[in-house]
């Protein structure tokens, strides 16, 4: 190799386009606000971390849209899962930098970004539509404000983001593809659905026996108890389950629901370690992106109060409402649901535990 | 001084105490699972956690229940305060740990537990009691809950707390001694209602001219503007704040809320710098008991599901309904309603700024 | 299962216990500090911390002391160092709620503390031990130390978990059990080596043509290549590896090394997977004790200056001097010294490939 | 006002610019590498925030260089300062991203790096130069870097930056400024003197009679007092501080060091809080930094390991040598050495404590 043209820092970094990308609105109307430059940068940065999730989320949309998730691959996909929950989580501490910002100050300014909103901005949209959000899944408002708000442009090229198959498609058609439910005749559903009956049956006598438990109470207990049963017996039939589906209470298939349940009670056996850390990577970048929607709204309300801004910005009430909107992989988040004891778990044959095992004995000899 | 008897590091810690209070309830089954010592030891540094906040917060309430508050102790109010908010930062930041414990690990104890529940958090309810929630501003479900989960002498002792003068009362009472509406002769709400007007027209002139606007977008603007107007209306009108009160919209009172609007507004002269520290710290501890409750409802959900749990905890969706309520500082929260821009923010007689000034120029010369 | 017993919330955490465990000094002198009581609290929640450490790094050392580690076993060490690793830095963070104690505040009550001291902790000193500090690793002074101000039990007890066989010690003996320095007749290390000599060559060619350099920082840039081909030579070398660990260079045996090297250039094959996050996970725990040290030093620095104290704390430059002994991963923190871009790392013949890997396909018909 | 064109979020963030400033270097060579988009940006962030730090030292510095600092800006000061700090803690927690980027991933792009290094970023010598750090206290191998490896434009505004008047400088004048050492005929230093050697013989009472020390202990102990004595005979005597001063081991004058001391001890008095906050968040700025150096030099040596490279960053060894250096406010830092406890803090005469106070009761009548 020969390295034919030296590189410098800051050409390579192009900083002079970065550091002179900074041009407060307060200055051309020849009143500087000393605070409108952090409002700038900060947002700057958002969007170049939003570029930097978008690029860890292509790569794995692409390695999973393979017709094989090659056994290599996996980790790298739950390393780049898990670079994208430690960017989130700067995310959501970088708020702490905007909420330095008091009212006052950006009362300053506020005034001469009109309509500017962080409505606008492409790349949270782009990310949201490469996890999964469809239009389907959008609020009346919020395509009211893609439709009055986004540029033409912006607008076509998160409409063609959205006809991509998405990260949660394709998790759900590798999750589908797997044949846990019937492995090599072992019919591990007819197992679960025994051992669901055994653990039901030994909460309802806790319940019943318990004597910390006041009348009331158990009376409560034991109503809840039924509504986890039907719970279950949901999960293990297809119509009903189907009918779930319909009403958006689960996003993912009957199947690809029962490979997730599977890879969680089995996850330590060495063919299900790696699936199992990219569940939780998913369940952790939902639970982020949730926090960080709830963080944001916070300090939108301590900023600007309940006023409503003259550039339409409805403030925080729209951001609460998106908090529990637009969860992914909120499915994965209520997997907890359908999970039994270990104690209770059905026991693989010795055929399956050899297919899901690595012999690691021979490299220790 | 003399010191009588040499100290040393376990024994000033009582670590025999500390250390030895971990007893799993698998155990006594038989059954002991590894996780259940990182459930009791989290809860257990929460609870030393709460005690810190609570040691703080009375230090605080004794300082401002004097008939005055000594100037020289606006600072220690303030430390402490931004103390509470560092612990609870850690508070929030925690949760991570217990999030290191999965669905399948809190099965394998969660049972031996029934029926303690974080509900039973004496201390939590005290923090909240001692920084200003009362049993009217409690949720029916939550005085159920105290009714039947809590011991006879901790709900005593939680009633004592109720009885007692809050924070929140204790900063109404500093804030409605204060002078602000009307100074030395200096009608600052009559000149603060004039900008009012002058802001709003100007808002108008915006929304009306602005060319980036549509016109369905312009009207709902108009209508929200007309909504703002209404909202300034009732701050500046005894009855109709009276109104408001009553609904529960607000906390604090009128004349209270004035002399907050005032510091905020006049924030840097040096009388009320240390006020409006203290002021920001009480809104950030609110900030932050707000992130914890969500932040735990979540990560309730995550580890428990959906399910209901044998114990009675209705679980998340309690919690998260409590995510909004018992925010004590709201009121502080939502002052970023009523300030103006400082450009038209008026300005204060000679006389008046000298009262709230320190002349530092004689430390410098 | 039938419970016997209510449990209570309080009751389960032994509260009475833990919330009765703060009595200051200063109290006993009559003379109260406010800030007595946070500097007990937050102590107690490190030891707390601690005994949680150490919970997890028993049941490490007791899967990791089976004469084979189970695979099913891998993640469960893994998820638990992760647990340890998220405790680390709430270690870390919490420092910031120490550090709301002011130099003048400490001094309200320190005097009373002699000799009491950090130094005094037994469990941070089991927990050193644990990971695999022995005696001969220690600092003069810190001997001295252990003889005069621990107490005999205490000194007793350390001693004996120095006498086990560490966290240290078992992963040695695990990575030394693996065959992958010669695997099923591959000489990897033959091939590895050569490419090494590529990789140094090419390295000489950058350098020597690199128009970016200065005649000056070619020549030292050459030197520095020479430096790196010895410490390669030295890693292929017994002898020099021998050397090298007598001097103290190096801990890790030279089988184990190459392990760890093979483990990390290999670590996306299903079979290596886990071991490279177990060693990534060790390499995290040491990153995190020389980053709380280093915190913990600064933060002494800030609070006592550089006075030295009444009770014989030498303070913050002993503390620094540990930041960068006690290190027991260090091996595996410099292990980025041996590792080669992927486009020279020897292909593996497809037998072992297939002995490293799991037939995922199976799953995904 | 008039509003004349509207504004939208990316063209007001010139996120084209932005977004389009990351270039691999690995693609012009036809072997594009994941992680270097990860590297481009992360270094991008970190200069935005530095122009951020950059924009509020600047401020800082033009409030400070008035003749007499107004009273209503130190409240601005102290502000700016705590955003400083805000985002530090931000640049120390995103290395966490760093490190998600493993030593093989770099090697994948690193070659064609040479010779850009971080050493090179032009912001963060104006950041250090702008707090205070001359040629006078660089370190020889950074001034050969700085005229090797910078550009001459940037060598040249790097002098320009160190030419000017620096945040140290006008920290010192005004602190030199206050006339507290002989404050309107209160001899204050001969006071602190006599409290000093009050201190000093408690402190050798102590270890005269504490039953918990050994006889070596003790010895040993009266040697540190010994010491503890000359380092306040040297900042009471004129010309053993000089010859301090002249050895590096301080910055500040005397007359400053005596008015920091002077508001550490009176810091709660009204005049005194808001200077006394400028302080210690300068202190933190200095914490901050020489924590995230730390961190720094940690991350590159687990990224690098030990060897050189070859584009001459002869990597941690010299970042962990900057860490104790280059510390701007190394004296406020170490200011907790000259502080006496409160109960023997001279008393100050009323007539200064009323310039010093505000009388805040006329407020609350």
């Amino acid at each position: 190799m020969k390295i034919e043209k030296p590189v410098y820092y800051g050409d390579y970094l192009q900083l002079p386009k970065i550091l002179n990308a900074q041009v407060p609105e307060s200055s051309k109307y020849g009143k500087p606000a000393h605070d409108e430059t952090l409002f700038i940068i900060i947002h700057q940065t958002y969007e170049l971390w939003f570029k930097q999730i978008l690029h860890e989320l292509d790569s794995i949309r692409e390695i999973m849209g393979k017709p094989f998730v090659p056994s290599t691959d996996l980790s790298v996909i739950n390393s780049r899962l898990e670079r994208v929950t430690t960017i989130q989580q700067i995310l959501i501490d970088q708020i702490r930098i905007m909420e330095t910002m008091t009212t006052l100050d950006f009362m300053e300014f506020r005034d001469y970004l009109v309509p500017a909103s962080g409505f606008q901005s492409l790349q949270f949209r782009l990310v949201e539509a490469t996890l999964g959000i469809k239009p389907e899944h959008r609020m009346e408002i919020e395509k009211q404000f893609f439709n009055s708000r986004l540029k033409p442009e912006d607008r076509k090229q998160l409409e063609m983001a959205e006809a991509k198959i998405s990260v949660f498609e394709l998790l759900e058609a590798w999750l589908s593809r797997m044949p846990f439910s019937n492995f090599n005749g072992f019919d591990f559903w007819g197992e679960y659905s025994v051992a669901v009956d055994k653990m039901l049956k030994q909460d309802h006598e806790i319940i019943s026996t318990n004597p910390g438990l006041s009348d009331q109470l158990r009376t409560m207990e034991l109503k809840n108890l039924e509504m986890t049963k039907e719970t279950f017996a949901t999960l293990l039939d297809a119509d009903k389950f189907a009918a779930w589906k319909a009403q958006g209470k689960v996003r993912l298939s009957q199947k690809a629901m029962f490979s997730a349940v599977f890879i969680f009670l089995y996850r330590d056996y060495p063919a299900l370690q790696m699936p199992f850390k990219i569940l939780n990577s998913l369940t952790e970048v939902d639970e982020k992106f949730t926090t960080w929607r709830f963080r944001h709204a916070i300090m939108v309300q301590r900023i600007l109060g309940t006023k409503i801004g003259t550039g339409g910005s409805s403030g925080h009430e729209y951001l609460k409402s998106t908090t529990e909107r637009n969860r992914t992989f909120l499915d994965l988040f209520n997997l907890a649901t359908f999970l039994i004891p270990k104690s209770i778990t059905p026991e693989l044959p010795v055929s399956i535990k050899n297919q899901l095992d690595i012999v690691y004995d021979s490299f220790q000899s």
